[in-house]
C-alpha cells in the first residue's frame, strides 16, 4: 500500500495504553493506524477503536474491518488456529 | 433492509454452537446471517465466521463488518459502555 500505515498491536495491556498509541501516531501526522489483534484480544481493539473515535477524535472513521485465521504452533507442537481482527482507522 | 437476514446472537456457550446455529440457517435457504456480539462475545463472534467459512461453508462470504457502542445500565444504575460487532455473512 502506497499510504503510510501505522500498526498498533493489541495486547494484553490496559485499553487506554494502545487508546493513547493511536492517538500518538494521528498526532504525529499519520493518515491511517491499524490496529491488529489476536484471539481474546480481539475484543480490546474493538474497544480501543470505539473509546478513540466516541471520546477523542471524532473526525477519525473506521475504514475497513478484516477478520482472518492465522495458525499458531503450541508450545506441545500442535497447531492452533486463532482468529485475527485488522481495523483501519483513518482521517 | 430488504433482504431477508437472520440473526445469531454471539453470547459466552460453545463457539460450535453457533457455527451449528448459523450452518442451520444457511441450510434452510437464508441468503444471509448477521452474528452479532458485545463484550468479551466479540472474539467468539469473529471465531465463528472464521470456523463456517474456513470448515464448512467456503462459498459464504463477510460481507461486511460493523462496530458500535452500546450504553448498559449496571445493577448499581451506573452506565456502562459495550463495544459491539455485527458481522454480516453472505452468498
Amino acid at each position: 500500500m502506497a499510504q503510510e500505515e501505522n500498526v498498533v498491536y493489541i495486547g494484553g495491556k490496559p485499553v487506554m495504553n494502545y487508546v493513547l498509541a493511536v492517538i500518538t501516531q494521528f498526532n504525529e501526522g499519520g493518515d491511517r493506524v491499524v490496529l491488529k489483534a489476536r484471539g481474546r484480544a480481539i475484543s480490546r481493539a474493538v474497544d480501543v477503536a470505539e473509546i478513540v473515535r466516541n471520546r477523542f477524535l471524532p473526525n477519525i472513521e473506521v475504514k475497513d474491518i478484516r477478520i482472518g485465521t492465522e495458525e499458531l504452533q503450541s508450545e506441545d507442537g500442535r497447531t492452533v488456529n486463532t482468529s485475527t481482527i485488522e481495523i483501519v482507522l483513518g482521517k
